[in-house]
């Protein structure tokens, strides 16, 4: 990555003095190293070599642009050209790159495409569809699918013909579909080898074949796709019929994406669009601004609970010390939890219907961190219970601790679990809003605890 | 999942009535499911269902086995029915199964390996001398390798032996190997497809195949099978010669392992080897504890520094209300920002030598933050400040909630960065660590504002 930032400059002066030899330095690349040097270099000299570019290795390139580039690179050529790259491009990544333009230049670009290949214009308005984090936006349409009667030979001499013209990924496996594109099998490449080649593909196809549905959960389709081991999973309609084919290497960046949507929420943020550096400083503090505006609305809460004990503070100064200690160990004990349980549903370990038995586990767990850290703020607290008197302020703040450790840990769990009870999505309950309802909670408990012990039992 | 819960009890009837037709009915399922229904099956069951399955059944089926359960099972049958199924297995899910067992049950079970097919057991031995996530950990060693001067059509003939006995996974890609084994190029079925039969391999291999080495950590082997879209990557030494194969579908497994190892992290959690249900309590409170007790000892410096301003708070009371809403709002922004750096981090967003960049944005960011929770802050203490004042008392809240959120923000950036320079994980500086560093700045950076404000400007 550092030797492709530095060949930019030499780059641009090459794309001035000679265009021919930096083409052919380039074909000896991987497309994605050529497309990460179109992404660094400024944005008119990335146009200018992309339009050096023959179309076919065009579009592979602007397939791995950063979104920012591909529209920049789009909107800057004619649009006649820009159809002709798009007439290149695999379906699935047509239809994403069409989606991130200005609807505007989006619609003057589909009626270039109408020109030059009607049948592409089509399937990007129906891919476009279907929502962009659903199966169906995830899906080529260029797959194989034969009929059940043909031979396995046939199957052979189809796949050479098609493997002329299309790109390799599509070819691993042949789905066998029936009248009305009914998917009835599933022939892999294995099988047309081994078998006898006069024998029918539908009597040498696996059946019960795994699938999704256009609008099931882009996680869901990871989800299948890891499950089963899949190399792809067709996509069917509520009639079986075949739609479609997301292929593995697209789930692998679905996993890495949502991964990094789930990491933002569970930090507090409302997820990014696009890289940290691509983002905006508006987007950015509107982003994490929005959340911690309303932390810290619920954060109030703390001083008003502060102000109603005004007198119990006054009566007993020590218990003050104690103060940050004991919401933050609620905090982070609440913070574990939380963390455990979301990522644990994330992965499809636990469902809301598990809440007794996670409640069960964590009041065991939360009890027992609670004594050790309880055992530590007695300890430390009766070294500082001069005023009040140190058993008395250790005694407040130890069970304190205890109290305020399990509650947090079990409030911690419990929630992303209520959260997704409703169908909502837990990572909603991140961990500064575990903390802040933890914060409040801690002082009510602590208030109380000292309340009882300082003036009561003692 | 849920339907082949309710399938438990009777097949646990059917397994003592009609084991034969129990077996045939569990050859329609896909074998994850039947792994699926054996996991939640009491052990004895699941061990005398595994033992009315043919070897290469079991074999599959051992290989989706959680790893409570493999362990179990191979313990559980003879060491010579346990080397049959080991022999049926792939080589990386061989590996795999061996390392789980107790040191004297796998060396048992290598002895009985040995005899039923020498070369698998000494495959154990060599693959085993890699580290479980590294690249040559993950590796299998079923691929093809072919002479680059073979014809295409003798390379087409070869998959077909190969397919025969073999996996299908290994036939996409043929690796041209020549002297010493060494990686010369890629032939994809694609490219046998389409070329003339009577060409060499040498000629329409690709060359500058992408490759990892065995000592590579295996989220650089996600991040290259990602960044190319590839279906496998081969391993090679330092002198290009081929040892294995890292596959996409073991790789998906990986990027969501590493998600929720560093979600876990970032979570103060030491991270879990097993599933949420099947930790013990025990692991849980070492893991959390660890984190929880390490936490509170750094944070009873926040008690200390209470002590040391104990005057302040008493010349000045309503100062005490704001103190959990102040060091929450810095807990919250550095948080964030700690959140977005580790995740940019992990996807290779930004590089520790980025810091210039990143303190600039942050600094822009934690200002605006800061200037809008000051706002508030500053309002609700004007409320407030009934003894000292309310426009001294505002004034101090306001600004303390500017400044640490600015260096809430600033720290939460760089600690992460810090920590990676250092060349440790990144995501050890959790959310709670943020948060506990950030309490104790907090509260100086409040009392020293304060007593200006307070004592000296007002």
């Amino acid at each position: 990555m550092r030797l492709l930032t530095l060949l930019g400059p030499d780059l641009r002066s090459a794309l001035e003095s000679d265009p021919e030899g930096l083409r052919e330095a380039l074909a000896k690349f991987h497309i994605e190293d050529v497309a990460e040097i179109l992404d660094d270099l400024p944005v008119e000299d990335a146009i200018a070599l992309m339009q050096t570019l023959p179309a076919e290795l065009a579009a592979d390139v602007v397939e791995k642009l950063s979104a920012d580039r591909q529209v920049a690179v789009l909107k800057a050529i004619e649009p006649a050209e820009a159809a002709e790259i798009l007439t290149e491009m695999a379906p699935d990544d047509r239809v994403d790159v069409v989606q991130e333009l200005p609807e505007e230049d989006a619609q003057e670009l589909l009626v270039e495409l109408e020109k030059a290949e009607p049948e592409a214009a089509e399937e990007v308005r129906e891919l476009a569809g279907f929502g962009p984090e659903t199966a169906g936006g995830l899906m080529t349409t260029e797959y194989v699918s034969l009929a059940p009667e043909l031979k396995v030979w046939e199957g052979v001499e189809e796949l050479r013909r098609i493997g002329s013209t299309q790109e390799a990924e599509t070819l691993y496996q042949i789905y066998v579909c029936g009248y009305g594109n009914k998917l009835l099998g599933v022939v892999s490449l294995r099988d047309l080898i081994v078998n006898d080649p006069s024998q029918q593909l539908g009597d040498v196809m696996t059946e019960n074949v795994v699938s999704v549905e256009p609008d099931d959960d882009q996680e869901h389709v990871a989800e299948v796709i890891a499950r089963y081991d899949l190399n792809a999973v067709p996509v069917v309609d509520e009639n079986e019929g075949m739609l479609g084919l997301v292929t593995v290497d697209d789930v692998v960046d679905v996993v890495i994406e949502e991964a990094t949507e789930d990491a933002q929420k569970m930090g507090g943020i409302v997820p990014l669009e696009d890289s940290y550096f691509s983002t905006g400083l508006a987007e950015f503090v509107w982003k994490r601004g929005a959340w911690l505006v309303l932390l810290f609305l619920g954060q109030l809460l703390t001083a008003t609970v502060m102000e109603r004990h005004q007198h119990l503070l006054q009566s007993a100064v020590g218990l003050v010390l104690f103060i940050p200690l004991i919401i933050a160990s609620g905090g982070n004990a609440g913070s574990q939890s939380s963390t455990l349980i979301i990522r644990a549903m994330a992965v499809g370990e636990l469902e809301a219907r598990d809440w007794l038995r996670v409640l069960g586990r964590e009041l065991g767990i939360g009890l027992a961190l609670g004594v050790a850290l309880g055992a530590i703020g007695f300890a430390r607290a009766y070294v500082a219970g001069n005023q009040v008197g140190a058993a008395a302020l250790a005694s407040a703040v130890g069970a304190s601790v205890v109290a305020i450790v399990t509650l947090s840990t079990v409030v911690g769990s419990l929630l992303p679990l209520g959260i997704r009870r409703l169908g909502l999505d837990p990572a909603v309950s991140s961990t500064p809003f575990i903390a802040s309802v933890v914060d409040v909670l801690g002082l009510l408990v602590y208030f109380a605890l000292a309340q009882l012990i300082l003036f009561h039992l003692l």
